[in-house]
């Protein structure tokens, strides 16, 4: 893992207010680093992992899962391809290998362009190796008995891929008969099992593929890895509190008397409502993250929750983002923030889908705004390491929560996943 | 106003704890008061208000509004078509006037059947009126700058009608000329245009008719009615304490082994998906319930919202409670907690829908369960006067959010009603 563009070019969002935020901080800057520094930040040369699952609580990996993008025009066609391969995301039955590949060929021009249109790639990969390496830093402070902390990313449909996470990790000392620790942490603050489900199905298959199949409640004694799960955090405080002060910052954009009326639109992706209605517990997960951030607010403003990017026939979760923007200019409400709540990190649904479709094409470019992405605010930052420092303490393997399948899943990789990352507290040495 | 049935035979599904709960209130319990102890509790003869506007903040209306329901099967035919008749609620287009009475009656038997199954109507006129006198009692205490408070309550299709309570309200000396304050509080936690907006909407359609064309910010200084709204408190912690003590109460019926995998199913009324994609608030409001809930509880269940009461042909939300229980029979999870959870008192959906139906026909009544509704428990009841104790000492009209039309809403009632109340804050001496 290393950074092939530069950092620089996807920080053109960045306020000079989260500038000065984070070059507030005690560590260089993103985009002063070195690439000695930027070498340093990254995973990839752990020392060999010399102590036993039973006589130690480090080294830990902390693996950041997230969706991904990528990073170069050039990969969106294997992007797409993963994408619409995978039954957990887009379901396509029996017709699945036929006709996954013929969508994303037919797609890959189009998102190309999209792609070229906010610099070249998605800055997904960047912005989650500088997350992780930064909370490990944190972490290496507040959580030393579990230190050193050593940061991988998995994405799910771009490098660095699910299954070369998991040889880094093998080829770094974890795991093969010497045991140690690794957290699988989720970058979707909220669960659906279209997203951190897909990534723990994933992560469990080659789990399985790398270090044989799980022998049950045995298996933390058997030197593969112990994993336990960060698999949600929709209201954590600190999440909370830095989605408020970037709603905080872009309000002040907003001349004094104009500033209170702003209406505030927390935008998710969306879902088919067959996932809705199967019982998947993101939507109530994303308006959880919605009420807490407006409480943090003071409920100063007005506002909706509502859902981007539905493509094809099906029938999708709204009120639709892009509809609600141009009912309200319809009404006559000119002034309205557009805040992404259920991704951390800029990503082509932020970069050209809100910024250049639904504001860009809105006739309002100058009253409709749109808060800043979690991307490298230290706020965040100390977050993420919070919350896996509370992982770490508490020795829970995963949430009550992803222990139970939604009422209308059918999915048996669920059910096997499932059983798997809960059997991990069964015999695991820093187990519940 | 007055209990026309012992309210003793609403309370056949008070636990014992929960009944020790409430003798242990220093108010006598309901069920041991006398008709003269009755009589008193209610707001049918209050002084005349003798104040103006601007020289004191008492008396003050309280006026509980909720859709109500029919006390006896007799009601049931008038009920259902008030019901039918609601645009806001069941927009039945040009065909309302057509189609609403033709549903209403031949719907009229079979409901008329599930009252009787339930003890022959609905106990939410007697735990409404309960619950407005005794958060009176205490808001007493708690506001005397406000005080007296009179209670009284405005059903949407069942007696008291709005229009009722407003010629009660007059004639007991509020408005025409005289003044006073009356603050309508919603009894519906979370807000949806087909409840609370469909009340409001109604409030300020007999506002209108009683007390002539509202005249714009000057309506204050008219010597009408000054307005309030409390349009939601969907997570207020003393609503949340009070679910949440239910839980933990019927979680105690479970034995001991079995008690920590109990699956609750938190269970609101549906939607219809039209309205949730014209941008209606209430899924979002609901599932902040669910999330403070599971909080308070400190995630000690695997949990899912669920939605119930869908009827007719159109897309609702879901995934639907029937479903969910029977699915999850399927996968061999029989120990489940229903929890009613966007009405604060028992009423058909809960006596006879889930009881009945959903519970009764489960093949595993005595595993599957309901939580008690909030009825008169003190610590909900607690929670209504803090919640409108905080309100009286704001000076708040309304939420920032009562302002905000749904992005889809094409009701030109709404836009009006909401122009009204907001437009109560302008003029009045106890304002913003």
């Amino acid at each position: 893992m290393s950074f092939r563009t530069p950092v620089t070019q996807f920080t053109k969002r960045v306020s000079h207010s989260t500038i000065n935020k984070l070059t507030a901080t005690p560590t260089t800057p993103l985009w002063n680093r070195t690439s000695a520094d930027q070498s340093r930040l990254l995973a990839t040369h752990v020392p060999p992992v010399t102590q036993d699952a039973t006589s130690s609580r480090g080294p830990t990996a902390m693996v950041f899962m997230n969706m991904g993008g990528p990073s170069t025009t050039d990969e969106v066609g294997d992007f797409l391809s993963r994408l619409f391969a995978d039954a957990d995301l887009i379901p396509l039955g029996r017709f699945q290998n036929y006709l996954g590949p013929l969508i994303s060929k037919r797609r890959t021009p189009k998102i190309q362009k999209q792609y070229s249109a906010i610099g070249g790639g998605s800055p997904i990969r960047k912005w989650s190796e500088y997350q992780a390496a930064e909370m490990c830093k944190i972490l290496d402070k507040t959580s030393p008995e579990s230190a050193p902390h050593k940061p991988y990313v998995a994405f799910r449909y771009a490098k660095p891929l699910t299954e070369e996470m998991y040889s880094q990790l093998l080829e770094d000392g974890f795991g093969n008969g010497r045991g140690g620790r690794a957290v699988a942490f989720t970058q979707y603050p909220q669960y659906s099992c279209s997203t951190t489900g897909s990534s723990l199905n994933e992560l469990w298959k080659w789990r399985q593929k790398l270090e044989g199949k799980s022998a049950g409640p045995t298996v933390a004694n058997d030197g593969s890895i112990n994993w336990s799960v960060i698999d949600r955090w929709p209201a954590h405080p600190g999440l909370v509190d830095a989605i408020a002060l970037n709603i905080e910052d872009k309000l002040q954009e907003y001349p004094e008397d104009q500033r209170k009326d702003v209406v505030l639109l927390f935008s998710a992706h969306s879902l088919p409502m067959d996932v809705v209605n199967r019982g998947d517990p993101y939507p109530a997960e994303v308006a959880a993250t919605v009420h807490a951030v407006m409480q943090r607010l003071g409920n100063s403003h007005p506002y909706r929750l509502v859902w981007q990017s539905q493509v094809g026939p099906k029938s999708w979760l709204g009120a639709q983002t892009s509809d609600t923007v141009s009912n309200y200019i319809a009404k006559g409400q000119k002034n309205m923030i557009l805040i992404p709540v259920a991704f951390t990190s800029d990503h082509i649904e932020t970069l050209y889908e809100l910024d250049e479709e639904v504001i860009g094409e809105s006739g309002h470019k100058d009253t409709i705004k749109r808060a800043e992405s979690l991307n490298g605010h230290p706020v965040f930052i100390q977050a993420l390491a919070d919350i896996a420092k509370a992982h770490l303490d508490s020795g829970i393997i995963c949430s009550k929560q992803l222990g139970l399948r939604c009422p209308g899943c059918t999915n048996e990789r669920c059910a096997a996943s499932k059983k798997f990352f809960i059997g991990q507290g069964l015999g695991a040495t820093f187990a519940v």
